[in-house]
This record gives C-alpha cells, structure tokens and sequence, in this order.
C-alpha cells in the first residue's frame, strides 16, 4: 500500500440465485467479479475485492464482507451510492468505510453467522398439512428457501440443533474433495476458501430455529454462528437436523454422527438455495 | 365441449420479472405458453389456458385465474401437483377446480383487485432518509418492488388514492395506442386485453395505501379494486399518486386531471415490477 492508498470494508448483500457464487472464474458472472468491474467503472482502478470467504452458486448474503485497496479519495458515502448506480440490483452495497491498513475481510473474521431458510409444504402442526395451498411454495419466496416436501417437528429441530454447540471436530460435515481425499483422510477436508485443512474443529457459538411469519407464509429459519465453517459445513448439518425433524434419524444419534468423523456417518447436503451469510464480526 | 369434456378454473401465482407477460408470443416465454405446455406434458392435451385478463412483462400475480377445457379425467389436486412438479419454480398453480361450462376466467369477472408495492429509499417520517442504509433496496425485494428514490408523504398518497373512487371516465389513464389514436380519441383506448373500447367509464370500489413491515424493510401497498381496468390504468394511476407523494402535485389537482380525459394530463406509468394482480372476482 502506498502512502495515499486507503484501505477498505465493504458490506455487501446479495441475491446469488444467478451467479456462480463469489468467488471470480473467467467467463462466469461471479459476485467478487461483478464488484471488481464496478469499483473499475467508479474509480478507474479494479482492485480484487477479499471476500470474508467464498459463496457457492446459489447461496446469498445479508452482509458478505468486502475489503480492497484504492488510490482514489472518495467519500465513503459516494462510492456506495455510485457502485450501487451501476450494480446488477441483485447486488446492494450496504456500506462502506475506510479501515486501518491491517484489516483484511478474512483474515481478521472473529465469528459468522449464517441462516437458513425452510417452506414448510406440509407441517405437523394441526390440520395445515392437508391444504393443499400449504403445498405451494409461493413464487416471491422460491429463490429464497428450501421448499421442504415433508412434516417436520420443530421441537425435533431445536434438540438437533443444541447438539452442535461447543468444541468438535466437524469432519462429518465437511464437503469431501475427491482429488484432496486419495492423498488420506487429515488432508481431505477444506474451510470455505477452499483451503485444505489439518483439522476439522470448529466453535460453534449459537445454535438454534425459529418460525417466522412472511407475507408469502410461514417460514422456519436456522441461525448458525462460529469461529469457521468447512466448506458445506452449515449445508450438512441442515441437511441432517432436517433428517431428524422428518423423524427419520433421531437428534439423539447426532452426537454419534460427530464423534464418527467420516462424511457418510451424517446427512445429506441441504440445498444452496436456503442459506443466507447473514453477518460478518469482527474484533472492532 | 364434447359431453365428457370439463370446464377447469385454475389460480395461479407467478414472478413475472423472467416472462414476456401473460399473453402467449411465438418465440418468447410467457406465462400462458407455460401452462399450456405443462397441461400438455401433464394430459396429452393443450388447451389455451384463458386468463381473467393479460399481465405485461415484469408483472407478478398472486391469483391469476384461468380457465379451460379438458377431456381428460383427473381429481383436481393430482392437476396441481403434476402442473407444478413440471412448471418452472417462478409459476405455482395453486388450485384447480372444475366449474359450470359457462365460466370463462374473463368474460365472468366481475371485480379485479390489483396491489403496487414500492420500497421506500428515503421516507419523510424522522431522520430515515438521512440513513444510508435506508437508501437500498434489498436484493431480496427489488424483483418486487418499485424502489422510489424520493421521500414520499403517505397522508398525501392516502388522499390521492380517495380522488379514485366511485365511478369515472378514465382516459386520462389509460394507455394511449399510436395506431388507434390516429383514428379518433373514442378508439384510443384499449383494456388491458388489447380489445379498443369505445367508452373509458370504469368503476373503483376501493382504492387505499398502506404500510407493511416486511423481513427487509417496511414497503408502501396500493391496494385498488374495480369493475374493470384499462390498459397500464392502474399503474398511470400509482404514477399520479406518486407525484402528489413527493409533493409535486398536489393531490387536489386529480380530480381535474380526471376530468381532462387526457392522457398528457396525467402522470407517469410506475414501472411494472411493484405491480401484482391480487385477485379475481367472479359472482360465485
């Protein structure tokens, strides 16, 4: 960084349904890629922006963290209002802020937070599964939720959920990269930047569901929150809690599922679609 | 119909913001092409499905209604989940009934109701719109909405919307097509199925805003319902009212804009992504 050079955070939110994720690849429209031509549009330089990890295709975020560095003197408020002129409006710049030289999205991450979003099609809850209106996953929220074919038991959910929180080694729900997996098992596991792992220990801080009302219908939401995900990490344990609300796998077998620390112990990946970066910390 | 053929009513929901509007056009993705192709994919039949009326491009429905006829035997629910299993995600059929061989999803309307829904980016109540964050639209919402970017003052909207009621000439709001227009003001007019009317005389029965918090922010609803509507009527209406909003002309000055039976005298057309056909109304 030369002497003029500022440093910069830039929150993000995002509808990922038509991008193939965050991270830039050639000839792909890419989240990291569609601001890497904005900020050149806005300001004549086209710095790479950090992301505070990847997205996969599908996925959104509330508030993705951006950092970069720029030559340009620009008022924080004016680059939000120009890059967001000449964004895709599926992606809103929230804020922007000049930060100290050593702050790096993430590298400097405390703790995320990630959401996940449920239509309940059938629901245990009295006689509303037998609408058939309740059947429909209304359009203005499909791009937003999983639409979930079976009942769930949102008590069931709640225990599964509890079991996460604390210290553990979460390599039963760490995507398997095949290439990564021949070289043995300590290598087989990525963080979401893609970056093998040595160890698979994650602190998960809050762990928990609640129901919401939308205008389109209720909808049930996990709220997931640690020191760092694997990737698919939050994807699996959803997909396996859910294996436990539909009263197929018990909540009481999860903590087995961990202790096993092979992928095929737990459940199956939960689509991109429903998962939302919700927030970013850090220790400011 | 033969004897054994049955009258169906179906509701459907659809985002319009990927389609070329209702209307079905050779080349081009429209909601009624949709259907008809899943009808037969679904019965080995394909009739035109007849809406209550069109929808322009970028134009969402909450209950669009159609109708037609079938020689297949199928229970109404098994119809739903095959049309929905096989429609795009962005088209739900929420129901499906078989009705008398006299329905006809438009000629047996007797009421529309429509809702436009705007976001709103700086807002006059409070220090709002001096909030940054206050100044995007959600990703989440944009598809839905139209995000105003002047304050706007809601008492002023609420006496707008109250100069609509009652019984009226509405040539004033009513799409003005070139072709027709150089054959006489009385042909200038068209409904909102492209049919030239000879008389813009509609009925409002309800005409109101209010204000809806959602998980993204709170938005503006325009709810009106009448007899019948002309062609981007309602949306020359929403653009009418959102100038007297923002305080650039006063609501009073409508019901001389009204009496103009011009288009010229009115305001602008508000884009067509807030716009949602709410629901039909037939005299079952």
């Amino acid at each position: 960084m030369t002497g003029t050079a500022k440093n910069w955070k830039l929150v993000v939110a995002y509808d990922g349904t038509d991008f193939h994720g965050w991270q830039m690849q050639p000839g792909l429209r890419t989240i990291q890629g569609e601001l890497q031509e904005a900020l050149g549009r806005v300001t004549g330089e086209a710095p790479l922006p950090q992301g505070s990890g990847r997205t996969d295709t599908g996925v959104h975020a509330l508030a993705q963290v951006a950092s970069f560095v720029l030559e340009a003197k620009i008022p924080a408020e004016n680059l939000v209002l120009a890059l967001n002129r000449t964004l895709p409006e599926a992606i809103r710049v929230v804020s922007a802020a000049q930060v100290p030289e050593g702050f790096h999205a993430r590298h400097s991450t405390v703790a995320k937070t990630y959401e996940y979003r449920i239509f309940l099609e059938r629901s245990r809850d009295g006689k509303n599964g037998t609408e058939l209106s309740r059947l429909i996953c209304p359009p203005f929220l499909a791009r937003y939720v999983y639409p979930f074919p079976w009942p769930l038991d949102l008590d069931a959910l709640k225990e599964a959920a509890r079991h996460f929180l604390g210290t553990h080694n979460f390599l039963s729900f760490a995507a398997t990269d095949p290439d990564l997996a021949t070289r043995g098992t300590e290598a087989a596991v990525e963080d979401e930047d893609g970056v093998p792992q040595k160890n698979a220990v994650r602190t998960i801080f809050g762990s928990e569901w609640h129901r919401q009302e939308t205008p389109d219908g209720p909808v049930l939401i996990y709220r997931v929150c640690g020191n760092g995900f694997l990737h698919h990490m939050v994807r699996n344990i959803v997909g396996t809690m859910l294996d436990a609300g539909r009263g197929y796998a018990p909540a009481s077998t999860i903590p087995a599922m961990i202790a096993a620390q092979a992928r095929s112990a737990a459940g199956p990946t939960a689509p991109a679609r429903g998962l939302f970066l919700h927030s970013v910390e850090y220790g400011d």
